[in-house]
Parts: structure tokens; sequence; C-alpha cells
């Protein structure tokens, strides 16, 4: 149990106060008056601090019981701008984002994430400073910035940790690196950790236990609970490509020497070695969801019986997390319902009744964009976090 | 994400405050005043209402710089004491704590689950009165009441969700029952939680990622990430006993209907069974516990047999939550290094080296008591929280 830190106590209450119309929801102060039992006067002293500093604004007036109609106040979400990146393993896109996570201006170009740390966060900060000058914002704006990474990262330190297919970015300090050139905080995360928050705030912002599966050339899973990303001891916690899958037929050797791997049956190229057996010529993710979309009966069959694998696996978790949403992103999702109906076949058959009430299991939503959502949303938490207010508040005004 | 709500500013602080003397090491007014920039007034004046209504003690002094020695503060742990209960199938474990989670003194009795809410309950309260004279406290020192359950709770209302070997408990609102005879909170969680959370909170403090497990007549999992425990969107998460294991046998069917679930391989009416089918007369977990004590090779090899296929299971868990500790208790665990060493024997093998690097596969220290433990632990992180110290300060001081 973490011992909370103490706030000096000129500023305690700023902060939490703000937390109430970080929603973008407009009050007045006698609604926050009466949602938080703080005196008026207090209400106003810290409204007051709230607008010196920009990050709240007043929008439109209530309706009057008499006299002047009392004025609503909400969260300025052009106050600031925030950086979001998702770095894939050839490409790399590039978004700024408003405080609400709206993406203003995004570009995704190809990138290889073995050109190294320092070449391809140079190249990401360059085109974050075209998409600053071309929506008229300045560097001071920036917020924050969040970035996605594929491979494990430790998310308090910012620094990729022994990534297999990020070479020579083991333990480089991106945070630092980047912190040179922009204000504000930088976050690492994994970007499968980010497509899950990305699909938790943008589409399922009500339900606390949410998953989501990405499926491509690996598969790995992002955990959402009780609202917050669930990272783990080390932070590789959702690493699913290598779990063993009870129906694999056991002379399946995965290339980490294990059998029977979840990403030795049911991962792109495993598909696409099954399809090249069957005498259709497929190369990759994309292949496999360009024969499924021409009608190729083997294809069709082929992504479905991933799908069952998947879903023997994903039957484990749902015993074992009780999420509310299911949900399979990545390349081979595109692939459309039939990736969805083998999941959906299984999860259902092998899961506890319980655990399977109220659960849903969908495609993605926020698509390849879940990444850049999830990397905004996660700079967004923490800037707009109480103490981050208050010495946000205190600085502005000093 | 959630909104925090906010405390009237006359308050704001005290509670915070506490939340450094929570641990129990004493410190002086300075120390405080350092640890949190705090004004040396408004330490004072926090301090004083904290001693006022009992929660704080002053205990020794510090070394003198000069003049008369500074008085050193701490929790005063006998302040209030907390009830804790752990119900089983057919026992029932009531133990008094203080604000530590230090057993004053504790009682177990048979008790048949299937008595129903009303007679188990006012069982356990009679008893826990009985404990209260005996240690010379009244019933208005309880700050709260925790209690462990066999079953799935509904955390947030207290009401147990359809419990398989709970007849009459379904939806029973068990706060509000115990409500009546004891002040405070009453708190109702799932016991292998709590299991988990005692396990946590007395051995493994420093860890924020902790797994029990409990293999007995079932078998359930009690999770720990970031410190906090993971309920899952219905209260269902850990529900490992009919996960299928990989290695069983497609003609194990299990009495859900599916075939090869953890529990129908190696929780002790299957371990059981194969020893009869072996010439072993065994009954029940406490029979297979004794035939290893014996020294019974069949046993032994049967045991440490479930513990492979627990392992095999525990290997995708360990891919998907990356624990630090994994803790093996209930009943069979009493079976010694055997079924721990069929674990470790298969996580070692099945998990991703990252996962593993840092990970302990232990047997339970706290045994037994785990449930009333846990039941304490979560007890106290609510009564000691901010804003319940914020309220009892305010009326104790009143």
């Amino acid at each position: 149990m973490t011992v909370p830190s103490v706030l000096p106590p000129t500023l305690v209450g700023t902060g939490d106060l703000f937390q109430i119309l970080r929603d973008g929801t407009p009050k007045t102060r006698s609604e926050l008056a009466q949602l938080t039992s703080l005196a008026r006067s207090t209400i106003t002293a810290r409204v007051d601090a709230l607008l010196s500093s920009g990050l709240l604004e007043p929008v439109g007036e209530a309706a009057s019981t008499g006299g002047r109609p009392p004025t609503r106040f909400a969260l300025n979400r052009r106050d600031r701008v925030v950086l979001a990146v998702d770095l894939g393993a050839s490409h790399a896109s590039i978004a700024i984002t408003d405080l609400s996570g709206r993406v203003l201006d995004e570009r995704t170009i190809e990138s290889d994430i073995a050109d190294g740390p320092t070449v391809v966060l140079d190249r990401v900060a360059e085109i974050a400073l075209g998409l600053l000058e071309a929506i008229g914002r300045a560097v001071a704006d920036v917020a924050g910035t969040g970035i996605g990474v594929p491979g494990p990262v430790e998310h308090a330190t910012g620094r990729p940790a022994n990534p297999p297919i990020m070479p020579g970015w083991h333990d480089f300090d991106i945070p630092t690196h980047l912190g040179r050139r922009f204000p504000g905080p930088v976050l690492v995360d994994n970007d499968v950790n980010l497509m899950a928050l990305g699909e938790y705030v943008t589409t399922f912002p009500s339900t606390g236990h949410l998953m989501l599966i990405k499926v491509a050339t690996g598969i790995g899973a992002g955990i959402v609970t009780d609202g917050r990303l669930l990272r783990g001891a080390l932070g590789s916690a959702g690493d699913l490509g290598h779990v063993q899958v009870a129906s694999a037929s056991p002379d399946v050797v995965c290339r980490c020497g294990n059998i029977g791997c979840l990403e030795a049956v049911a991962a792109g190229p495993a598909i696409a070695a099954r399809l090249r057996d069957s005498g259709l010529d497929v190369d990759g993710s994309q292949g496999i969801v360009d024969a499924v979309a021409a009608g190729e009966i083997v294809a069709l069959q082929a992504v479905r019986e991933a799908g069952r694998d998947l879903g023997s696996v994903l039957a484990t978790c749902v015993n074992l997390l009780n999420p509310s949403v299911i949900v399979i992103g990545g390349k081979l999702s595109e692939a459309g319902e039939y990736l969805l109906a083998g999941v959906r076949e299984v999860v259902y058959q092998r899961s506890l009744p319980l655990a399977t009430h109220d659960l849903q299991i969908v495609g993605t939503s926020a698509g390849s964009r879940g990444g850049i959502l999830g990397a905004s949303a996660m700079v967004i938490d923490a800037v707009l976090a109480p103490r981050a207010i208050d010495e946000y508040v205190a600085r502005r005004i000093a």
C-alpha cells in the first residue's frame, strides 16, 4: 500500500476541484459547491485560479433563477496540446491531440524500428514539429508526450527492456532523449497496452475491465482492470504469444523452443504457412486478409481455426480476469467476422457462466489509431491529475 | 477514470498526514514537516487533532539537538479493534485484531455454511462478542468488520453472487445484517481473495504483484496487482478451477461438463480417486496429505503430477499477469514440497524468461490464518484511508 504524498496546504484543493470539470461537462459555481461541499468563497478562488491559468473557460450561461444568469465553466481543451506517437516495426504514427484526446493533426510514415532509437526519435520529433507548425501551435504548448513501442517497456523509467524486434533500443532512455525537445512528461509504454487504453477511453469508458488482443505477426494483449493498465511486476503482463494452446498438436514447435505456443498456431506467419501448404500463395498477414476478402474457402477456414485457438487461450483469460469486453485488433482482425466467430465459439463454450454473463467480444473501433489515442490518454491522465494541475496553476499564475 | 470527491477545506490534510504515520514508525513534528513541506503550525494543529481523537500517541523522545528533546508520534494500534471473519464450507474463524492487523484473540469453530446466512452470521456475532469481552473491549471499539466467504461476492454491495456451495446465501445483504450489531463498515470478499491479501500484507508487503492459489476440494486464485485486489467486472476473477489443462487427457470429464478442467485433474477429489485406483485407501485432501507424510510413493507421484498440471495453468497466468510471487496455499499445499516442485518444474519451463526473471514460487506463510489476516487488512485499509480518518477525527473531537 503506497503512502500518498501530501500537498502544500496553499495548493490543496484546486487540482481536486478540477477533476470534476475534466470530463468537459460545463458547471456553475453553485453546482460545484453542491458537488463538493466546499464554501462558495473557496470555489470562487479556485475557479479564478483555473481561469487565470487558462485550463478553464466560461462556456455560456445556465438558466437564471432571477437576476444575472450564472456562468458555466468547463475544461479549455485547447489550453495545451499532447504529442502522441505509435511506433511499429516498420511505421511511425505521430499525432497532436487536444486535452480531450481529439486528434488535431496526424501523420503516418514508413520507419524501420531497427534504425535505432536516436534516428527514429529524431525523425519523430521533426514530424511533430511540422505538425505543430501546421496547426499553429508552439513547442511550449506541448503538455506532454506519450509514446508506444513494439516491445516490453519498464514503464516507470520509460526504457525498453530486451525488446526482441527493436535492436539498439534496450535500456535506451526515451524520456530524457525526447525531453530535450519537448516540455512536460514523456511517458512510454508497450504499443498493445496503449491500444487497450485507447479502446477503453474512446469506446468503452464506462467499462473498468477490458482486454485488447493484437493479432498480427505476433500475438499480445493489453489489459485494463479497474480502469487502469495492468503492467505486472516487470512490465511484461499480457504476453500471450507463448501461452500453450490446449488444442494444439504436440508437433507444433514454436521459434521460442516450446511446443504448442499460441503464436505458432494462430499468428499471421503460422496461418500463411498453412495456406501455402494448401496451395494458396499468400505472404504475411495482409495476404491472409486479402485471401479472406477474395472468399478463398481455405483462408476462411484457417482464420476461423486460428480464432478457435485464440479463443481457447482467451477462455482462460476470461476465467482469470473476468473482463466485460474483449477487443480483437491487429492486422488479422481485418479478416472480419471469421476470426471473431472462432474466438466467440470457444470462449462461450469454455468459460464459466458467471464470467461470460455480460461479456462482449468485439472487433476494434479505434483500429490502427488505437495506439495514438491510448498514448494521448496516458499523457492526459498524467498532466490533468490533481498534483500536476496544482503545479501548473501555481506556475501560470505566479 | 473515477473522479475523486473533494474534502471540505477545513478537514483537508489531517487524513493525508496520517497516512505517513500509518506504518507505525514514530516521527517527530519536524520530521513530518520535512516529509510533507507543510508549515510547522499546520503540522502541530493536525497532530493535536489526531492525538485528541486517540489515533495517534506519543512514543518516547528523539535525540535532542539541544533543549527539550522532541516527542515522536505513532499510530495508536489499540485505538480501535477490527473484527475479522473467515467462513469456509464447514468452519468459521473469528478474530479480533488491532489497527496494525495483529491478532488479539481468535477462535475457530465447526460451522456448516449450508445453515444459511442468518444462522451462520448470528453464530459468528455471538463468538465475536465473547472474544471482545475476553480481551476487555467494547462493541463500540470495533472500527469495522471484514468477512471472507467461500464463493463469488459482489464486493461493492457485500452480497454473494450465485455461490455454488452456499445454499441460501445468494444476494443476502451481509453488511446490513452484521451492521446492526457492530459499528463501522462491513466489507465482504471471496475467501481466496482475502488469503491473497493476507499473504501480501503480512509476508510480501514490498511486492505489488502476487497470486495466491488455494488447492483443496476446489482450486481458486486471488490476484494482487499494483498492491490492489483484482476482482474483475463481476467479482469472479481468479476462477482457475475450470481452466483447461493443455496436458490433460481428453477423456477427463469435469463435473461442469467440459473436458480437461484443472479441478478435474489436480484438486483433492481427483487425486484421491487416482490413488484409490492404485489401491491406496484415501479420502479427501487430508487423506492425500497423510499418505504423502507416510511416504507412499504413488501419493508423492500423484501430488507432483497435480503440481505439474497446476503449473501448466500457472505458466499462462505468469505470462498474462507477470507476478513476482506465486503462493501455493490450501489443504493440499500441506503435502509439502511435492506439489511446489511440480508447479515450479512446469512454470519455469513454459513461461517467458522475462516473466520468470524475479519470480518466486513459495508455500503459504500465513497458512490457515491468511483469510482472517486478509479480512483485517481489507478493513484497516478502508478505516485508515484519508477520508475515513478525517470523518473519525471530526466526530471524536467535535
